[in-house]
């Protein structure tokens, strides 16, 4: 007897958030909801912090409605979510009261899965959100930020693991958000954690495509005795974004492992979302083949076509070089945090700085907030020298306890300032819209009413494609805006303007 | 110790073959020939029947000239060809002094492996081309062609295995031309092989990459004892092509088993391919995703595509599904070949005029003789009522003998005939030139002296392109000529003409 493989379904979340600038509308997700639902997924990851973003920023869709509707099309099928840990889904520490709320009121739209993680990997900033998971009766999955350093060792990831399993978490999730987990540390990091924690352990393992080799780590994850790997129907699949999931299931033949999935709903479904994604070409990523100096430059692809777009538009293309090589200079003075967000925008946009306007000339805010332990501790020590510069620039002091201990009760104060807004339906789940992206949600309470705007287009009506890149040169699609992030600065230094966005990459 | 896993690159013959239909000029390749020679490859495979064909018709470039640059240019690696066995670089059986005068000239020329195959794994058809190399004193490496059907088993394959290395081969080639090998059958091939022709025996495992499983099937076939595996720089790699070298690099790291490739030197030539790709823009291959489905079908990627570009071009593009449907149904009825050139085309051909014309109504000369033993044994039964119908068509009795027996010695009236043509400059290297395609020699030595043609062009100088396809998709780029193959057919019925081409998958 083959043993059962499960499967994460990521099409309607991180599928076409790393392929297509997370833009895709509910509308063209509703006619596939039967086929997911019916398809034999242990869960479908539909919801995070970017597609809530882009729901209220680009789309004008009511994220709580999303995934009510998801619920409503999706009864069989565990519905999956990733959160931020303390960040929820926003890019600042919330108190703990706030974090109860989402959770409770995510569970209670319909929410079945909570993936929680920290940029950072502080268990301290996970703990809170673990427990209201645990609270609302839902699966609480406790997620380690998978990266490479000369500190970063499989028996400090087992220890996280157990930590994890020590706070109650139903499941463990190996995230290897830039495709850095290589077959070998795979094999090693599942099994371990298995032997550490006990066999009946879940380890789920997420997976990036864009080096090429992690099809082959999911392999080595399952002999391992990995629980659950996560897919994306072939559609959506490959370059920055994932491994399709039919051949997943092909790849699995005549092995001792299986899945439960219906081919033919998957094959179904690959031909439906091949005929969305042409609507979506000008946020389509440039980046179609496989990127193997991720290994070196730990960026994440998302992140570099951002950093060319965004180097492009100040008239310093050429400087890109730079920039990625002063990325794991800045990482290393940060304490190697993994690069996910918001770590791997606040690491790449200092990094960008350092290039643009010399090295720590100018900090970000985030950046410095980082160096004093404002977003929790990190595994390496961080450069005193740039602690300090970070200390004088913004005169706030070092930190180390969890940083949401220094915040105070705010419920109170986002509910007046959300209700005093105008659209707002006074809801908790309208208040946390309003916490969690507090520039946005003004205008998109206001506008709701107008209903969702597809921002897809038909194949014909698209603006003029560039000719397609070539894999390896990580031009953004039409190099019109793929922002995936609100972390945007505008500096001036000596007279000269700059402005910098950088991507998430979760 | 890890052990050193050997690598063939295959950027100057397969890869462009699969992913710009054989476009790419021998300038484009020149730049890049003293990294392919310093990067520690085992062999850099550079020639095949369809780079020779694409030379002289596309061209105008002297595929002799070709290999002897590569020769030059190349010193330290070494080359690799790939070889039709009897049938040579051409699609008909040649007489045996034919066979040994091409292997003479091709090893004198500079090449030194030779991968030799049948399209049915007719043993026959390969003996007099293995004997030819290792008379030549070159490296002999006899191939199975793969594929699926219910009469083809790991025990069969490694008894094709068994007679090759009684032929005296130096290795054994599995060649798996349209992305079927799953890792299970490639691990237990791999490993059967050695434990019946002994450990020492060298195993060489060729993968396309276009069913999105075969970057594991590789690292089975390693773990089962691989010697070599193909694999193509990144930059023209996926979709219809093959497995990124440097992710093959990255991808065993920690495990037991190594390259010698030198990354700063494929990363170089990754830069460096990107930047030719697009040049070929309005030959590349539709299809970037992957395609499971050709697990089902067995039609390879390259081949689905013309197809239906060739529907298109008769107004049949909605009968695409019908033909599909039909491959599998004829290749059962000729005894389950391998589908690979010429083999495919004969199939697929047969598929086209039984959808468009009803059932065997027409035979194509090429498929009849495929029923009638022409071209060699299949491993199956042919079905008796066709084989039938295939001998009342034209006239011949079946056949049993190996099809090259029936053959009279033709180099003389081979060289007459070449010889009597234009601009042929009377070397066996002309005979052979033109004995391979009689069609197209003639216009290529009476036009040789003009030099080659590159026909790639500059990006901005690309007529305008489709909307990039989406994965699954299938279509041509830019739904023009990406013809790979002479075998097209013009045929009148009912007062209606048909044109059909399809394309080669070796």
């Amino acid at each position: 007897m083959a043993r059962k493989i499960d499967v994460t379904e990521l099409i309607l979340r991180d599928a076409h958030q790393s392929l297509m600038a997370t833009r895709m509308a509910l509308e063209d997700m509703i006619p596939a909801c039967e086929d997911l639902n019916k398809a034999g997924f242990w869960s479908v990851e539909c919801w995070g912090g970017a597609t809530f973003d882009s729901c209220i920023r680009f789309l004008n869709e009511d994220p709580w409605e999303r995934l009510r509707t998801f619920r409503k099309l999706m009864p069989n099928t565990r519905l999956q979510m990733l959160l931020r840990g303390q960040n929820l889904l926003g890019y600042r520490h919330y108190e703990d009261t706030v974090v109860d709320r989402f959770v409770e009121k995510a569970a209670f739209n319909g929410m079945d899965v909570f993936r929680v993680f920290d940029a950072l990997n502080d268990i301290r900033n996970l703990r809170r959100a673990i427990k209201a998971v645990k609270r609302s009766g839902k699966h609480a999955q406790g997620t380690i930020c998978y990266t490479i350093s000369p500190l970063h060792t499989v028996s400090g990831y087992v220890e996280l693991a157990e930590q994890l399993m020590e706070l109650g978490c139903d499941s463990i999730c190996i995230k290897d958000m830039a495709a850095l987990l290589k077959p070998q540390p795979a094999y090693d990091i599942v099994r371990e954690i298995k032997e550490a924690c006990g066999e009946e352990t879940r380890v789920h393992v997420h997976v990036h495509a864009t080096t090429g080799v992690t099809m082959v780590s999911l392999m080595k994850a399952i002999e391992a005795g990995a629980d659950c790997v996560d897919t994306a129907i072939s559609a959506l699949s490959l370059g920055p974004g994932h491994n399709p999931t039919e051949s997943l299931v092909e790849m699995l033949e005549g092995t001792g492992y299986c899945t439960d999935l219906q081919m033919p709903l998957l094959l179904k479904l690959k031909e439906y979302f091949a005929k969305i994604r042409p609507r979506y070409q000008e946020f389509l990523s440039g980046i179609t083949g496989v990127e193997t100096e991720i290994f070196e430059s730990q960026i994440p692809g998302g992140m570099i076509s951002n950093m060319e777009s965004q180097l492009k538009q100040q008239g310093a293309a050429d400087r890109l070089k730079e920039v990625l090589a002063e990325v794991p200079r800045v990482r290393k003075d940060a304490g190697f945090p993994p690069l996910v967000t918001p770590s791997s925008q606040i690491v790449g946009t200092q990094a960008v700085f350092n290039v643009m306007m010399g090295r720590y000339k100018v900090l970000t805010g985030e950046f410095a907030d980082l160096m004093l332990g404002y977003y929790g501790a990190t595994l390496g020590p961080r450069d005193q020298h740039v602690v300090d510069l970070a200390a004088r620039q913004t005169g706030k002091a070092p930190i180390n306890v969890r940083p949401a201990d220094l915040l105070k009760p705010e419920w109170e104060e986002l509910r007046s300032a959300a209700l005093a807004l105008k659209g707002c339906d006074g809801s908790d789940e309208d208040v946390l819209t309003y916490a969690m992206f507090p520039q946005v949600a003004p205008k998109f309470f206001a506008s709701r009413h107008e209903g969702p705007k597809n921002v897809g287009k038909d194949p014909q009506a698209q603006p003029k494609a560039a000719a397609a890149a070539a894999p390896g040169s990580a031009a953004p699609a039409g190099g019109r805006d793929p922002v995936r992030t609100p972390v945007s600065y505008e500096i001036k230094l000596n007279g000269r303007s700059h402005r910098v966005t950088v991507a998430p990459a979760d």
